[in-house]
């Protein structure tokens, strides 16, 4: 079964050879496809060490002990590739994300990948690589993970979880709990890119202009946000379920409504005129690499204008405004003027998008 | 396709219900399955913050900063129940035992679910139960986690993800590289019992006697060893690949050879005479509750009386010493006096044994 001597070891066939059990076993086949592919790309002195977990210096800031935030993320999206990014660079966008949105530093990622049997080494490749580019340009290391292999039809090519540490300084606290009548709702940007490109994909739809995913790691915009000073409550990434469920989950955490404008949604023509012909809602659909923040209206001048001056909040927007409502109601004024009532996603209008 | 309505939702139908794809879009039926079965059994005061992470408390020891331990680990065992346990426990204690075999006391865990369409809820219900009972036992609470759901036929019923953080005390280093010539090896108990209860049960195979899974959490039984202040060097818990495998990799990382006494490893007499029917190794076999421990020759009695004093360790025993060996083998003394090599496992001799 295995091709594997005591003394000589075949390298991996990383442009035909495909994942087989044995590289889920414990043994050395794991072992080869380990060094060869996963530690070759996502290398770094942490992951190195060889033992079952990873050894990390003591989480501080500022000279003192800090809190620490921890997310974990299973990323199955499909197709595995797609216009703007691949499950790679995705399942660390992801959950950094995740912990960045807590106000916290993310430090480390842990990696688990589900192969199934059968599973092309070269995409594999990729898809390692993707997420080597994306942890490095992000500066935050995969110091320790996983890798198990499941029989043919028992996966769906690969399934990666990531999980993030962050630390958190003392006295910041956001959360979907922080916000109160009054506050500004802003957006980093457009609406629906990231499940708009996904949806198109699969269903191989080709639009005049190419949409693409908006999949990016978030933390470097919100540490300036952050250090603005201002009040911010609450900051969330809104992927699965979108803007919409997003917001009703704060809502309801919070006691309160909103009331956005339909008008000040950012959403790119393209994808609105992709959404119309999909029959999806673009603020239910999946964004990856756009914040929702929320604050103290006297400091929404200035975060929508740190908010701009970044690469990635260009676009960015203040969109609407948190009141008292005993219903938690997220509402929304219609560029025709009317008023709908914005609810949860009930079903399921995007499945597998992240 | 959704039940829930406005201001109504029926309760989750945990007898009869299965998981469909709005458990895993986002919207609200996501937020019930979380509600009504994740939080419920797992609840704690981390894991009700319902943010995308959760902020736990600066990691010290003594009052000071600690280093940190991370660990990750997919759990797709086949079967999902098995006698002496069920994925659930097992991907508590199998991620536990990763974070304590670096010498860290686990503090958090993180609970990444692929769950498969049509995946029973009662299954569900049994699994989260089990890993809650587990999380409590050991005293380590799941402080966040994420939930997908993929097409029929694209999973296998369920994947759990776990990741663990831990803190390590200043001074203390173990790993696979610090082993040297004159160091003996021990291990807590029987080999094999785990993997063989598995394939049993897969194979609907019975025998006279019954053979558990030895699934459990190691962090306790750690914990007295290294209060005894002996030389450890390096411990490890040999799952994947078994004892033979896991003393390869070490002998590697610390390039040295082993000699092994055959009639000193214990093996359950059901377990041998199991191995002998499927064909199987026992040092090739999964353990998921057992320790090795690598240490200096002096501090080994002391170590196996600590060990033998502690229920998870009775049946521990000195089986082999650490030797110069530029080859890094590690070799067998057979009952009958002969000599034999223990390599790698090359193939893949039990797949999804957790």
């Amino acid at each position: 079964m295995s091709e594997v001597k005591r003394g000589y070891v075949r390298p991996l066939d990383l442009k035909h050879g495909r994942v087989d059990m044995t590289h889920g076993s414990g043994g050395r086949a794991m072992v080869q496809l380990i060094s060869e592919l996963f530690t070759r790309h996502l290398g770094n002195a942490y992951l190195g060490q060889g033992n079952d977990g990873a050894v990390l210096p003591a989480a501080v800031l500022n000279g003192k002990p800090a809190r620490l935030v921890m997310s974990t993320d299973c990323h199955v999206v499909s197709p595995l590739f797609f216009p703007g990014g691949d499950i790679g660079c995705l399942s660390v966008h992801g959950t950094l994300n995740d912990v960045a949105v807590m106000g916290a530093t993310p430090l480390y990622l842990a990696a688990g990948f589900i192969l199934e049997e059968g599973f092309a080494l070269a995409e594999l490749a990729c898809i390692v690589e993707s997420m080597a580019r994306a942890a490095h340009a992000a500066g935050v290391p995969v110091v320790t993970g996983d890798t198990k292999v499941v029989e043919r039809g028992k996966g769906d090519g690969i399934f990666i979880t990531t999980t993030g540490v962050g630390v958190l300084p003392d006295g910041l606290e956001l959360g979907g709990a922080r916000v109160r009548p009054g506050d500004v709702v802003l957006v980093s940007g457009s609406m629906g890119d990231h499940g708009v490109a996904i949806m198109s994909q699969r269903e191989n739809l080709s639009f005049e202009a190419s949409i693409e995913s908006d999949t990016a790691a978030l933390h470097g915009l919100i540490a300036q946000l952050l250090a603005t000073g201002a009040d911010i409550r609450c900051l969330r990434d809104p992927t699965r379920g979108g803007l919409a469920s997003t917001l009703n989950e704060i809502a309801g955490q919070s006691g309160v409504g909103m009331m956005l404008h339909e008008k000040a949604i950012p959403i790119k023509p393209v994808v609105a005129a992709a959404c119309e012909f999909l029959g999806l809602d673009p603020l239910y659909v999946a964004n990856e690499g756009k914040l929702i923040v929320i604050c103290a209206a006297a400091d929404a001048p200035r975060l929508l204008a740190t908010l701009r001056a970044h690469p990635l909040g260009v676009d960015a927007a203040v969109i609407g405004e948190v009141m008292a409502d005993e219903h938690h109601f997220v509402q929304l004024t219609t560029a025709f003027g009317g008023r709908r009532i914005v609810d949860w996603l009930a079903g399921d209008q995007l499945p597998r998008i992240c």
